[in-house]
């Protein structure tokens, strides 16, 4: 499973007062920069380069030696900025193309030294709720729902949501750049191009309008290059006074057509740096309005990347998104929650007594208490395997705030919570991933009752290559069964090289 | 994913009056003969071989070549009776023995030809309900709750029930044989041995235990060939009047301590058969008792094999299990049925129409049907890669009335429903897989506006390597997002070799 480059995930830096978001995206990547006071952002730097990272990406999912190198010099320009800025006061994340070009870890470690900061790769449905969360704080509050539509290079995000709740959100596997490689090949704009474009994205949105047609919303905001540029354009030109209509589109589209070539456009507000990704966006953008019958689009500032930075800012004032979805995800999988605390009790005394030497910081602990929380969702689907169950659950769900890194990292301590360890997979961890998941497996273990009688004065001390659980003088003998377990996990630890001494 | 052996599976023979049921289990093969008259069940004809599966199994989880021949001679003699019953008449499973050499597709062929009818490999919950089935049906009605404890050859199946309703099932990993194996080797009965034996079946039952004490059960039943012979024993000693009491099995242990090893066992009621793995189903028995706090235990005559028995007659009467599975996993995992139902009656209609070329019987439409209703299943996790995520749950569930094989089939006709179809996945299946899968994601994408409204008049014909789809005149050119998306179709289509075309 994919981790962040990092070895060890730090606090965020409750005291920073100027963070940081940076986005990888498929089209562009962007940096901006704001200070904090009170949960009050105010921005003081923001930079984009055209990277053009998905039209460097293989057919075999690699990234080309051309866009790798665009990349890397970006991040470097970016962290000249952003180097000396404490860790944990960054956010970086990749989407798309990142996600496709996924098993190349290599290109991410790059990209880590390159930022100084580490990169996470989200997930779809993870980028569209932060776009949300972006749009929602950016724009006038209005009353009723909200439908957000966000084009990006190689992926389209389609939220409605209340306020600034999120109630849908999809991921749709399209953007302007490759939009614009399948159908506007080498810049050329032919009716029958735009025609198959219009429709092939017409499809991707159709079983959408399907699932929010209950929802129903009251207004239509964009965000994003494309619609940004989209909206200069048609402002303009005078083709609307306000926002983008779909007449306004409708004349684009003739004008498009017109030129017939993306180097024949002459339209006024068009930059250089959009005119070979326009006519795809276009008609994405086009699509959209004709399946979901919209009439006009106002345009948000925000997106993504502020989306990213209130995130981290809710972190550092510790209203963490990602602890309301582990709550979300045990009631959804109907999780044992009084079991699961119990665990989790006994696992964070375990972690009190060990942190010193084991070099353990908060962050781990929140690792240990999710993982608590978790380790028994896979009984949904069977009890056989069921650690293998939940890691699957954790690895695929949605899971708002988390990255996919993050994602498998959760993954890997409830499927290591029992039986069997594969040793190579634990070699590739930082070694603190192994220790709490021993702290998690001792804990279930020990509670394999399911009740609370244990004795209170049980002691975890740090032995050489191990651990060593002291109990009160005669427990063990009056329960032979806790022992036989404890020898049995003897075994398994053994497997990956840690050693488990009981009295 | 591991499927049985046959090529077409046919419908049960609704009028067969006699029946079969053939357990390869891991200590014995049995078979088992009966009449059927109106339901009743009259018993023919029982055979038991001590095959002794599980002690042929390398560490490497194959069949010794003694032991595949031990079986394949077995299931010849048994073959003699059962070859000219129709098909549909005989059932015969696997349990876990052959779930643990599930990757030896070759012996199982070899066992289909044998025998002369194909083997289902169940899943140890699965083996729990029929084992269940069987012993409620077999023993007195009682009111209250039963729990039922089945000890066989390399798993020990324990279920709460009340009446003929399972309520809590349960298999552990641990039989007779194996225990034998690994405590009492080469026979050798000591002190230690056997404190160590009946330790490690506590460890397996305690996380039981804390699961069903909420159910509470007022009797005890046991089936298996362990227990029968425990009782036997108990009996002719004289240290019981009746099924077998806790005070009993202290008594037989000290016997068997006193021997040290089992050819020098000298009880009352002991085959020679039973002799080699009786100290480990001992300890199994005895660990229960202590774990569960049971005093007296009754044993049942029937058990699997009377399951499974019963099962064939429910699906011969049309009261078949897998229906009820069906709706209660649509349920558990939230599918829209609605829309599930939407694109069955959809699918089931083009059934209808291609069902005499194509040779698809009923026992396919029932396939389609099931498909369709769960074909959703996997949107509880998240909505990309969905139809991965719904044959994994199918993949993993505990389905009741279903073989480990019948779920690989429901799971790859889920996973096929949408998107790209590997085409060795689909070399390697019977050609009616891919029929019933191209009917079913013709059904899906034409539904896809989630709505009704498709023409009344929709054709289709099968036509060389493939298939053609009519819709009334100018239907297509004036939903262009339909032909669209058959066109995608095409694509995917061509992959495995079939073409569609469309008017």
């Amino acid at each position: 499973m994919p981790f962040e480059a990092e070895q060890n995930p730090s606090a965020p830096a409750a005291e920073a007062d100027t963070i940081a978001a940076v986005d990888l995206g498929s089209n562009s990547f962007h940096m901006i920069v704001a200070s904090q006071d009170n949960g009050q952002l105010k921005v003081l730097d923001r930079l984009r380069e055209p990277v053009r990272l998905a039209a460097g990406l293989t057919p075999e999912h690699r990234l080309s030696d051309e866009a790798r190198a665009r990349a890397l010099a970006c991040l470097e320009r970016f962290g000249q900025r952003l180097r000396e800025f404490p860790s944990g006061a960054v956010r970086a994340v990749g989407t798309n193309t990142l996600r496709r070009a996924n098993r190349d870890g290599a290109f991410l470690e790059q990209a880590r030294q390159a930022l100084g900061h580490p990169i996470e790769i989200i997930s779809g449905v993870e980028e569209a709720r932060l776009i949300y969360q972006g749009v929602s704080h950016s724009v006038a509050a209005e009353p009723g729902r909200r439908l957000v539509l966000d084009i990006g290079g190689g992926s389209t995000e389609l939220i409605v949501g209340e306020g600034f709740l999120p109630l849908y959100m999809e991921s749709l596997y399209m953007g302007c750049v490759s939009m614009s490689q399948r159908f506007f090949p080498d810049g050329e704009i032919t009716k029958e191009g735009m025609r198959r474009a219009v429709l092939a994205a017409q499809l991707e949105f159709r079983p959408v309008r399907a699932r929010i047609r209950s929802l129903s919303w009251q207004s239509e905001t964009g965000a994003s290059g494309t619609i940004k540029a989209i909206r200069e354009i048609v402002i303009n030109e005078g083709w609307s006074e306000q926002g983008i209509t779909y007449q306004a589109l409708k004349r684009l589209r003739k004008a498009l057509l017109a030129a017939g070539h993306v180097d024949r456009l002459n339209l006024k507000g068009l930059s250089d740096e959009r005119r070979p990704v326009l006519a795809g966006g276009f008609a994405i953008l086009f699509a959209a309005f004709e399946v979901l019958k919209m009439k006009r689009m106002n345009v948000s500032t925000g997106a993504l990347r502020e989306g990213l930075m209130l995130d981290l800012l809710g972190r550092m004032r510790h209203e963490d998104i990602r602890e309301a979805t582990i709550a979300a995800m045990a009631q959804r999988y109907q999780v044992d929650t009084e079991h699961a605390q119990r665990v989790e009790q006994l696992a964070l005394a375990f972690f009190e007594q060990v942190r010193g030497c084991w070099g353990l910081n908060e962050q781990w602990q929140q690792w240990l208490h999710w993982a608590a929380c978790l380790h028994e969702v896979g009984l949904i689907i069977a009890h056989s395997q069921y650690h293998k169950h939940g890691a699957y659950l954790i690895q695929h769900s949605d899971m708002a705030g988390f990255s996919l890194g993050e994602q498998a990292r959760l993954a890997s301590l409830v499927r290591g919570h029992r039986r069997k360890l594969n040793k190579e997979l634990w070699k590739s961890q930082p070694p603190q991933m192994l220790y709490i998941t021993l702290l998690l497996r001792l804990a279930v273990l020990l509670q394999r009752g399911r009740s609370d009688r244990l004795p209170a004065d049980l002691a975890l001390v740090c032995a050489p290559e191990g651990i060593s659980l002291q109990f009160p003088s005669g427990w063990l003998e009056a329960h032979p069964l806790t022992r036989a377990g404890l020898e049995e996990e003897q075994n398994y630890l053994a497997a990956v090289g840690l050693r488990l001494d009981f009295t």
